[in-house]
């Protein structure tokens, strides 16, 4: 945006929002011009445009005057309107970045944010850029009670959000490594990861371990929580070979666990930092699904070797993430509610599955199973996509547009009632198109 | 730290807290291997160290019992004590990192918070990751009124911190690009640019825009509230200079305006992106020393060809600051409180740094201000730094260590009747020592 158009769209934005009212006069060119603190010519380009565009119009001996056309106000009218209620016509929400509140219990978690608020020294002071010591206890306690996770809160960094660690974990590597990863890895780690410019090597799920017996990358990134052509979390057999393979050809493992601690269906079984006897993994846990989505934190057990990098250049890195939920987190899990919202998330989410699973089944055969994302993948060839949404928009049904001629359906966001209404609804809608 | 003594070191810690009891039995190797999920080497090897340090012993027929040295007990006593109570010597704080909350009315703050969390479907979704647009559209107003930055919301990105905007920032340059920067410059951003790979090129800041003008950078980053070797706020001509040579060079500026609207003393100047009638500036603002140092917000405006190269990769980045923190700040801004917190900030600020001076001047002509940091340094080149922090120590003075024989005060923290007492006491310490 040029900068005369800024001017010009923050003098449309006084106009429609009627601080600037019709007939009244702007300010001249030269007052404008101290105003905005540009050029006489950026101005002159933006009363220009503004009486191109039907906002005022120039009157000799009076200057600029608004005069703005009916259809502008009107249009203005209509956008804030649909604005505020954008999610008004939804009844039925599928979309796969919605999450549960059912299982959440705000009241408790707002009596820990006031208890923080009491500790005025702990607002009034910058955090540790590691991350808030209470919170790295409480986490190493919770990391290895749930996912098997050796480590003391000395190895631990606490980050706003996954991709905030990566950078910092890429930061401590040598530009000349290669990185190996699963052919359909998340573009974001792809894009970080290159950025830096490290060489990526993508490997197929199917021959994995022989491949990278061969290989000689320095560090493999994984997403054990999603793993394969059939996005399942990692089988025990080839985590203990990928463990095994990373020792025997020096390279690092970097674990994702993307929502590791929520197998509703699956059985538990330990994380790779957890299941290897050496020093051969860095950690990725994180809990934007677990609790409030709009919370930013994640955290990164690095292993004795990268903790010494990290802690040699310490000073470089600083906090980067609230520390007002860092501490309100330490204290809810301490007194042992993670665990408890844990379990009711898990049977919550097992419910909602087997309602999903008995109602498509019927009818798409060849259903994918997504367990860490709570979704259920159809694949469409031949319908119109247009068509569903149109027809499902009509039904208040919320969807993802498709890829590749495939609808994902989240399970997640709805109550188990309004889920079996909507299942049906879809059912049919998809039956007709 | 090895796994043998990860567990040693979760069972010492049992063993000090009094979970595991004196004359009571540890669970055998066989079961502790399944417990920690380690093999039995590594439990062996735990144990042994155990016993070792003193904490249990190995009984015929009993197995291995706990039997800590009393000396153990009461070290862990004391230090649990000195943790508690870390701060508590401190009378007079003249840190650096401490900043004053006596201007922050965090009543007001709470109510915001509270306000944010009625709003049950913004806690439960996920945040943009360019950042809250009601935040943004604050943002841009904010920007404009006090540091005469034009912008849109479109073109504003919210971080958790400056770092974390800066690692988004290098993603999406090329990696053949040369940064130039002063001399003096934070060793954090010179730690970021080289772990991306980009070359640095260091600039005497006397000369500046001289050698800008021979120069082939790419881009070039300055920190314009602290300038040159006497860290200043960037003076007008300086600012214009640069503008025009970075236009004739064509390198972009990256514009770090840290607590650039928090002039007490000097006089108000247009930020580098303000007074720029190109689009040739980038620019990051922060709140990290204007509201709680624990919250975690700054925010970058791009220029029109970065904010392109950002929409085109914007898949491929997350939110990283708590979208919570971000709503509560954007009602904050919208009622006015920035501005009024501002002004009350300025004038406290004015008051304490007229103080301080006043104090300091008498005895030490040499004194440096640094404005932005609130601080004045004193160069102490035949004093013995130990002794310093001792006898400070003994008076209940917390100092941050010298530099290079210099002591840095910061008259942040303090009430008023507080700093008159601690510079006066302290002035007394430096005589004698």
């Amino acid at each position: 945006m040029k900068k005369y158009e800024i001017v010009s769209e923050k003098l449309k934005q006084d106009i429609l929002e009627g601080h600037l009212k019709r007939g009244e006069t702007l300010p001249s060119i030269r007052q404008s011009t101290l105003l905005f603190g540009v050029s006489k010519t950026t101005i002159e380009h933006a009363y220009d445009r503004l009486i191109l565009d039907g906002y005022i119009k120039s009157l000799p001996q009076k200057g600029y005057v608004v005069d703005i056309l009916p259809q502008h106000l009107k249009h203005h009218q209509v956008q804030t309107a649909t604005n505020q209620k954008e999610d008004s016509w939804i009844r039925y929400d599928f979309r796969l970045n919605s999450v549960s509140l059912e299982a959440f219990d705000l009241k408790i978690w707002k009596r820990y944010m006031k208890e923080v608020f009491q500790d005025s020294k702990a607002m009034a002071t910058y955090g540790d850029a590691q991350g808030e010591k209470r919170l790295r206890l409480a986490l190493s306690e919770y990391a290895y009670h749930h996912r098997g996770v050796l480590t003391t809160e000395k190895s631990i960094l606490v980050g706003s959000s996954f991709q905030t660690l990566l950078y910092q974990f890429c930061s401590l590597c040598p530009k000349t490594y290669t990185f190996g990863m699963e052919k359909h890895v998340d573009s974001q780690v792809l894009y970080v990861l290159r950025s830096f410019g490290f060489s990526c090597v993508q490997f197929d799920s199917e021959t994995l371990i022989k491949d990278l017996d061969s290989s000689s990358i320095d560090i493999f990134y994984i997403n054990s929580s999603c793993f394969g052509s059939d996005f399942r979390y990692l089988d025990r057999k080839t985590r203990d070979a990928l463990i095994d393979v990373s020792h025997r050809n020096h390279f690092l493992i970097l674990e994702d666990d993307y929502n590791g601690e929520l197998n509703y269906r699956s059985k538990p079984r330990h994380s790779l930092q957890g299941a290897s006897p050496y020093d051969n993994v860095i950690y990725f846990g994180s809990f934007s699904r677990l609790l409030l989505p709009s919370l930013r934190l994640s955290y990164m057990v690095l292993n004795p070797e990268y903790l010494q990098r990290y802690l040699n250049h310490k000073d470089k890195f600083g906090p980067t993430s609230s520390k007002f939920e860092q501490l309100a987190l330490a204290r809810y899990m301490e007194d042992g509610h993670m665990e408890k919202h844990l379990r009711k998330l898990k049977k919550e989410y097992a419910i909602k599955d087997q309602i999903t699973r008995t109602i498509l089944e019927d009818h798409f055969p060849n259903l994918i199973f997504k367990e860490v994302y709570f979704c259920y993948c159809i694949d469409l060839p031949h319908i119109d996509p247009n068509q569903l949404m149109e027809a499902s928009f009509q039904q208040g049904i919320a969807l993802d547009p498709l890829v590749d001629h495939t609808l994902s359906l989240s399970f997640a966001y709805m109550g188990q009632n309004e889920l079996i209404e909507g299942l049906r609804l879809l059912v049919k809608i998809l039956k007709r198109c």
